[in-house]
């Protein structure tokens, strides 16, 4: 049986804690989503992923798939966790944001999207059907209808048309589904206006999913605006289904959507970041390659227990990055997605003591002091 | 105790199966060292190279690490072994190597060698006096004298005032020495000149040493020029020292030089060749880019055990190398150490059972057969 129950729930405010069950595995939730773009995420194996970051679910891109090396080659290979080699529960996003943010040469129809391959200038089409059929191909546990990310900024009338839009395409992404082993989510656009908000959630509850996504947001409007939406619509979302901010954040993002209510979160920023020297740390973010660092015997973060903070001091992490070595991305990818998802830990820790608050403010206090 | 013993002979050739002990461990022979040029073996973690590719030992550069991060720094932080976070037997060549064909504006002089930086331009100084210095300051287990490394192609003249130069170098080398927890390695050179390798040896040997190893090999005098030299002198190098052949090489260059009674090998070609796609399998050298491997679910090589092989079909490390992605260099690296490792562990088993030669035809019909 694949759904969602609620553990416990914050008493104070819209916290909660729960529990999501898949085809491949349970997901305790509030939970952090490592981005496995191509089918993996980018330097670890799948078993470093697992024993050093404590990772429960991977996202894959639908998008890079379909592209290369394509989702029937995929299908033939046995599915994306047997191609990755990741046995645990997995979800892919529709494509959409891609499509909007990668390609070139949109068209955008009612029927689909019309696009070039950014690898060789092929022309390609994604629709609601398509899309849920790639996914179902695929073989994710979880899957996501296929949505207009709305642009930021947006016009009232773009923001409407496009949610509109967004709510007939969430109809057909439901109606196009096969498979009864997968969670199917919808996802509210709406740009900033409150009153988009409403009426997207109105209009994809109304469709019925297994759960919803928040999207949309993180694309340039502004860490402000972006609380605005997650404080006012986490709470409104359905109860009983799981709660998706897609795209987000730091960690002070994750704190206060989780505070609002919100489940599931994934981001390129641990992974990203990590790449370009970049650690996390309970003091703050940590740039490696800087020259104070140089002869540092110490850990990345003596808070940390990580296999990279229980190994190898910040000179050899400068040393590897400044070196450019292959090893530098892996070692701090290790570290930031074991950060992220001791954060997600460290969460549902407190939301079943009811101490969700106090966690929360005690983990910024110390993340804002920046005493690196 | 530090030092070396056979434990078998091979009845029918001159290959041994032996032991070295270093204060970091010990070391099983014929061993295959992986190079870990900056303190890291590209892409690898020293547990993913212990647990994985059950490597033994492994090599680092002191050209490389002299200019960056530099060899104090590294005293500082505890020495290369905790620097690197790997806790086994290591060895650093001499530098001199490096300075031969990574640097621009040499000057070879009795006293030493002066270069420039290929990172920065500056200006540097190497001298057996300072070889020794820095590779004792970073503390690896097995320390090679500073030599030149004759160039090839080399008139019988430049071969003969080369190896005399290495001769007074290696008198000076282990007249610097200062700790007494490392074994220090003298180089035989020489060229494809048979009486020349006979003089360097014996200049060598009358130094003396605590190994001995054949440099200035793979350098461009082709297999047969090299097989000649190994062929002839593997078994003239002392019988109760470790012999070690620097810088080679294939599988079977390593079968041959095993048989010629040669002890220790390093290679850049299994993490080189790993990042270009290119893994060894016991069928033959297999180029993970071809077309043809594009929907192939078998393993790289189905003799092997890896966990590269274990886990992943060439239509998925294929889609990795052609996506650039970080973990087609891990997972090829992985696979390619482990079989280069399994490779000596076989010849070891096959050595105490008095099955040398067997194993080695066995092998190389085998390998040489190309059935991918």
């Amino acid at each position: 049986m694949t759904g969602f129950r609620i553990i416990n729930r914050d008493t104070g405010g819209d916290a909660r804690r729960g529990q999501i069950t898949t085809s491949h595995g349970t997901v305790e939730t509030p939970c952090f989503m490592p981005v496995g773009t191509k089918a993996t995420v980018k330097g670890l194996t799948p078993k470093q992923l697992e024993d050093e970051t404590q990772s429960q679910i991977v996202l894959a891109n639908t998008y890079h798939l379909f592209l290369r090396p394509g989702h029937e080659l995929i299908e033939k290979l046995g599915g994306v966790h047997k191609f990755m080699g990741w046995s645990g529960p997995m979800l892919t996003d529709s494509g959409g944001f891609q499509v909007f943010s990668l390609s070139s040469l949109r068209r955008i129809e009612e029927g689909g999207v019309t696009f070039r391959s950014p690898i060789d200038g092929s022309s390609h089409h994604l629709s609601p059907e398509s899309s849920i059929a790639i996914q179902e191909t695929l073989g994710a546990d979880i899957i996501m209808a296929f949505d207009e990310c709305t642009p930021h900024p947006a016009t009232y009338k773009e923001a409407r048309d496009s949610l509109e839009l967004t709510a007939r395409w969430a109809q057909r992404s439901k109606d196009a589904r096969k498979r009864s082993d997968n969670l199917l989510f919808g996802i509210v656009q709406g740009s900033t206006y409150s009153e988009l908000r409403s009426l997207s959630l109105e209009k994809t509850i109304d469709v019925g999913f297994d759960g919803y996504a928040l999207g949309g947001l993180s694309v340039g409007e502004g860490q402000a605006a972006m609380y605005d939406v997650v404080e006012e619509f986490g709470s409104q979302m359905p109860e009983q289904t799981p709660r998706y901010l897609m795209g987000v954040g730091t960690p002070e993002d994750l704190l206060v959507a989780v505070a609002a209510g919100l489940d599931m979160f994934d981001c390129v920023m641990p992974t990203r970041n990590a790449r370009n020297g970049m650690y996390f740390t309970h003091k703050g973010p940590l740039s490696i390659k800087q020259a104070r660092f140089r002869e540092d015997p110490e850990p990345v973060d003596a808070q940390c227990n990580c296999y990279t903070c229980s190994n190898f001091s910040r000179a050899y992490l400068r040393h590897l990055f400044v070196s450019k070595e292959i090893l530098s991305s892996v070692l701090a990818t290790i570290h930031n997605l074991h950060f992220y998802n001791q954060l997600m830990t460290g969460m549902r820790a407190a939301l079943e003591k009811d101490e969700f608050l106090q966690f929360k403010n005690g983990f910024l206090a110390d993340y804002k002091s920046q005493e690196l």
